[in-house]
This record gives C-alpha cells, structure tokens and sequence, in this order.
C-alpha cells in the first residue's frame, strides 16, 4: 500500500478518478445516514422498558427508609438513591445529591450557582470578577465549552494525550492565576477520544495548589461504567483529593443517561460533605425536590438487573459490532493510505477520527452532500473552533450496523478524496 | 358572645383560666400534628397511581407525534405534552416550553438567567446593576420571596385585597423605577390568601407602562384548575398583555404538582414565541431535553381520566372535608371573640388566619409547645418580616380530618390565649 503523501500527481490523479465514481454511487443511492449523535440506539432502549413495570398503580412507593417518593420532600434525593448512587460515584451518602433527570442539567446549576453566588470558599460570586477562566482539555465535549461561552468564561485549551490532559500545563495555568477557576474533565471513555485518565494525571490533579482558592474540578463522569471492549481502571478523584488535602476541589457528575434512558435517567452528583451542605444551601431555593419517583423506579429496575454491571454488559453487547463495524470499515478503507488516523477506544460512546491537518471541514462537506449527517468540525473545541481543522467525532451508537457500514464507507471515500484535493492543491 | 377586647381584667383572667386548662389538656396529649405543608395527602396521591400504569415494558413509547420519549431530543418537550400543557395555560404549542418536575425549579431558572444574561430585551444582565427589585405582593408565597433574597432582589411590598394586589401601588413603582424588573404573581386561590385576580386587575398589569423596557410578570398560576368549592374565572394575562400592546411582558408558569404527583409532576411555562424563542436560545446551554417519559405518562394519564377537571373534582371531593373541618372548628371556637379572623377561600390549598397584630408569633409558639407544627409566622413575606405580625398560613391538605380537628382545636385555644396575654399587658 502507497500513501497518498507518496504519489505523484498522475497517480492522485487516478486514485481521485477511482474515487469520485465510488461517490457518486453512494450520491444517487439518496442516502439518510446519521452518525452524529451519541443517542442509546432503540435496542438499548426497549432493554431497559422492564425499568416501567417497577411501579404500577398497586406498588408502596416508599424507598427503604420509609420516604414516600409521590410527595415533595427529600431536598438532596430519596436516601435509597444516594446510596446506590454514591456507590457508583465512590462516595458515600452524605456526599451524594441525586437530581433530575439530566447531569448536564446540573453541572449548569452549580456553574451557574457559582456564577452567581460563588462556591464553598469563594471571595464573591464568580460573575463578579471582570473575567475568570477555565481549563478545558480538547478535544473534549461541545456542551461544556457551550455552558463557558454561555457565560463568558474564557477557555484555555490543553492538550490530551492517552493519560489524560498536559499536566504541566495545567499546573502552570491553575497556581498562577487565580482567575482560573474551574476545568472540565471528562476522565473514563472520554468524549470524543475515549481515554481514561492515567493514575499519575488523576493524583497530579488532586495535588494541585490552585492560586484560586475556590477552583473547582468538574469532573464529569458519564462513561464510568462504560466499557465495550475491556474496562480501565479510573482512581476516585475525591478520595486522591482527600489525601492531598484538597477535599473541597471536586465536583463528580454521572447520570444514568447511557444506562437506562437518555433524557429520562437520573443524574447525580459526589462531592465532600462541606460541599454537599453548601450546595444544599444553595438548591433549597431552587426547588423542593427532585423526581423521587424515577429514583425510585431507577434503583427498584438497576437493583432487578443484579446491578450495573450487569446492564452495561448488555449495552456493550449491543454496540460492540456497531463500533467494531466503524473499525473494521476504517481499517479496510484506510489502513495505510495517509488520509487521517483513529482511535481505538474501550468504552465509552465515540471514535475520533484525526484527519490530515486542514480536512476536517472539507470532509465534512462531501459527507453531507452524500447524505450522511456527522457532527460538525469544531465541536470538539472551544468556540467551536478545532484551530488544526482535524478532529471528527463519529458516534456509533444509534445507527444500525447496517447503516453504519455505508455510512462509513461514504466517510472513508470522503476523507481520501479531501486528503488528495490538498495535496492536488500544494503539487 | 362577648369579645375579648370587651372585657375587663377579671373576666380575661377567667377566660384565660379556662383555656389555660384545655391547653394543658392538649399537651398532655402528646399531640404530633402538622398543618405546615401544602402537600397533597395519602389519598390524593393513590387516586393517581393509575398514572403508573400508562407505560410498562409492553408499551410504545412514542407520543402521537412520533417523538420517542425514551431518547434525547425535543428541547422543549414532547409535541403532544407541549400542546395539552398549553390548553391549560391558554397558550399555543408554539407559546409553550414543558419542562421538568417542578416549575419552581423553572421559576428559578428563569430568573437566574435573566440575572446572569437578561431576558429579551434587556440591555444589561440584571445581575449587572447594582441593585434591582421585584414587586412582591403580601401576603405571599415564601419560595419566591427566597428566590429574591438568594439573588440579592430587592422586594417591594405591595399590599393585597381580595381583587388582588393594590394596582396603584405597583403602577407608582413600575412606571417610574427602571430597576424594578419583575412581579410575583399567583392570580389564582393565591398562596396563601386563596384569592383570584380580578378582571380590572389583571387589565391594569397587563396595560402597565414599565420603565424597565425588560419588565417580567412572572406569573405564578400554581392553582389554576384547583377549585375544591366553587371555580372562580381568570382572565388569560397573555392575551391581555397582547391586546395591551405588552405580549413579551409575561411568563407564564403552572405545572401538576397538585394536580397528579408532587415532586414527580409536570412543569410548563406559557409566555410568547418570541420569549418562548428567546428561552430556547438560552435554554439549550443547560440541558439537552427533560424527562418525555413523564411528559408521556401525564399526558396519556389525563386524557384517560378525560381531562384535567375531572381529577379536580376528585381531589376537591377528598379536599372539601377538610377544609370543612378548618372553617367549622374556627367558627365554633372564634366566631365573634375578638381573636383573629381567617379567609374562606373558594380553592387552593391554604387558609390564611389573620390574627390579632402583634401575636402571630406568640400563637405559633404556643401551638408548638402543644404538638402542631405549622408554618411560620412571617413565611407569607419578604425576609420573613410580617411587619404587623399577623398572619399565619394553615395548610389542610395532607392531615386526615381526624386531625385536623383537634390541631384546629389547638390552634384556637392558642389564638384566644394570645389574644388576652396581649389584652392584659395593655391594662
């Protein structure tokens, strides 16, 4: 096999010829192709329908403790949740809140919160320093860079490797300069590259020494539980935190957004105690309480299954062959060509696709034209601009296999063409 | 009958002698009764558990739209919920957002970002000027009053009678005071005086002339289908504010928290499409979509039932009896002594006893020493400061009559006890 880089221009030529004919087969197939969401697919969710029959109009619906869940109440959630959920976050009851149905939700409250009012330990609300900032490893995940730009934060970019993001540059951003207040993380199966932080970048987090005094780690764990292929261990971030004398710098997110259903799951949140009352503090304005009842149907349907592990391993089940699908057409249409690179992830809902530098947005363009929808380039970057032009997420999770694979064949065919009109381009 | 403020000081020693000895009564009873909380009762709730049933495993989960409510999507709501949500406020699809569990929750979004990036129209966030204010009808409901206090709002009172509140008063500040930027409203058997806005009222807010051009009703309409003796109409603000010239001057809450499950209902919010645009541009920075399945299970569960007003008489049916037994045991123990005065509201979920000026406290802590736990004195205004302290709110929604009666019982001997412990300091 001969790289793209390697021809002449006769060669380029032929193979674009080759190509362009095999594009314009799948053009007039009038493709509707859609891999741009990180949606459960239907399978996943007509497995988790048995989470319906938990509560029917004959059912006591107190959780063990004796809390009815139809009543308001239960400010910090249903007792039974906080304690099935913390254990899957790693902490105990008095540092667990479980919340609507949305972490996403919930990680704008807090930021807004603090916007607002300030976190535990902060000199004056957030929103009223002329500008504050915050780390943001990329590629990484357009929602939290949405919730940044929303409010006026400025966003310093960090690179991530296989371990997790450039510590050393996250050190000097973050004991330097105390406008920096916060960083995202998304540290298991990240979103898109779905890495797992290395034990080394977990401590070195923990141990930072923030010139903010009220920095906080928003660490956001949707893809705990999330292996397909093999699972990787993660270290619990608060307890590292503990131990460095840090307790107070970590909110931890999950939700059961990709366990159960997404946008009817539950979200919760794990942070040390004195943080958990401060927020208490603070969301006992915000509402009386949060939908106890599908807390209740969540923990009565996970605890039915045998647990958590039980259910991902029915969903990686499911998305095993989609994502080996996304492998498989990769490798056969890619290997060895010089037209971009992937990753391999574990777990998690997304491959990355790393184009040539400079592709990313034209692939993008004959993708569409050919009918097949992908998340835009940029998204995984601040402002939405990926400043190499590189970074494709594919999400595989939705389509069926039989779709995926012309969806990724279109997506390869595109991404040789691009990879061949720039270097048409530079001959 | 004799009032207490007729008598002489050996009449009230006599009196008071009497009642001192029923107080004593209670107390060695050990009473444990609560008369604090607007919550629905035990039987309220069962009546709905047939709601529980609408989606099993076995059950297709999309609404008649075709959206699945199990994914993510549908950023303000499912179609369906969207439209039946919106019968009920007054709005169009169009002019409603459905959301999650608790429209306080909304309320407080709302408001936290019109403080953090203003609403449509706003020059400024509100959160950027040094001071704002909201006007605040009394007595009124204590989670908005918090919201105010949280967010550093300025409360302006405003005094209201049994048309609604004084409109005088608050076209004097709107119409002059650019920093007043918002009004709590509930128009309907409001919290806690059980009123409903009267025609002319709802006129005059509708053609107010703000001096803030970003000026918001925020209005509350928690009760609006919650007659339990007689319904009591309300003009529909948005179509008032429309005719008034005024459409983006109002939003628009209600949700079924007293209507199916409290905690675990339906929150909707009605307000223009062009507030309703401006929300959803705001809106899809916090969440990706709120829980469709609940939306789902509601909306099938109330169309089984054949609407709304038909669960409402059931719930009025269970409601009637008790606030029977709060307006009987009142009248037999007070009528015509001297000793407070209560509403008798036609609807919602409370009974406001105005007591004599000067005792709120007082009952209430007598009340306490006996057993009864109601809601605090100065709950009903800003800073938790009655001035005149006077009124006390009595929720008779979740205790069984059997209780009810009795803490009603010791509630008025409390209320007489005040009454002379005050009349024999001024001898």
């Amino acid at each position: 096999m001969k790289t793209y880089q390697s021809m002449n221009r006769q060669e380029l030529a032929e193979a674009k010829s080759e190509l362009m004919k095999r594009y314009q087969k799948y053009k007039d197939m009038d493709l509707a192709l859609n891999i741009a969401r990180g949606n459960p697919s239907t399978q996943q969710l007509d497995m988790i329908m048995p989470m319906m029959d938990m509560i029917n109009s004959g059912t006591d619906c107190r959780d063990m403790y004796g809390t009815d869940a139809r009543n308001y109440g239960a400010l910090l959630g249903l007792r039974e949740a906080r304690e099935y959920f913390g254990a899957l976050l790693g902490t105990t009851v008095e540092e667990t809140i479980v919340v609507g149905a949305s972490s996403i939700n919930f990680m704008y409250d807090c930021l807004a919160r603090a916007m607002l009012k300030g976190v535990l330990g902060s000199e004056k609300p957030w929103g009223k320093y002329d500008k504050i900032k915050f780390i943001c490893p990329v590629p990484g995940y357009d929602r939290h860079f949405g919730m940044c730009e929303f409010f006026g934060i400025d966003m310093i970019q960090v690179l991530t490797d296989e371990e997790g993001p450039d510590m050393d540059t996250i050190r000097k951003y973050v004991e330097s300069d105390p406008t920096v207040k916060g960083m995202w993380c998304i540290p298991k199966f990240s979103n898109p590259l779905g890495i797992t932080y290395s034990d080394r970048v977990v401590k070195e987090l923990a141990a930072l020494k923030p010139a903010a005094k009220d920095f906080r780690i928003f660490w956001d764990n949707s893809y705990m539980v999330h292996a397909i292929y093999e699972d990787v261990p993660l270290l619990n971030i608060l307890d590292e935190c503990k131990k460095a004398g840090n307790p107070d710098m970590v909110y931890m997110f999950g939700s059961t957004s990709k366990i159960t259903m997404a946008g009817s799951g539950i979200g919760f949140f794990g942070a040390s105690k004195a943080n958990v009352d401060f927020t208490e503090s603070q969301v006992k304005y915000e509402t009386i309480s949060w939908d106890k009842m599908n807390m209740l149907r969540h923990v009565r349907f996970l605890k039915s299954q045998g647990g958590v592990p039980n259910v991902m391993k029915k969903h990686a089940e499911i998305l095993r062959p989609k994502f080996d699908a996304v492998f498989d057409t990769l490798s056969k249409e890619l290997e060895g060509k010089g037209a971009g690179t992937w990753t391999k992830p574990k777990g998690g809902y997304f491959i990355t696709f790393i184009a040539n530098d400079g592709t990313a947005t034209r692939i993008n363009e004959l993708v569409k034209a050919c009918g097949v929808t992908m998340t835009g380039p940029g998204a995984t970057h601040p402002y939405h601009n990926d400043p190499d032009d590189r970074y494709l997420r594919i999400a595989p999770s939705f389509p069926p296999v039989e779709e995926l694979i012309p969806a990724m064949e279109v997506f390869a065919v595109c991404a040789q063409i691009a990879t061949i009109e720039q270097l048409e381009s530079r001959i």
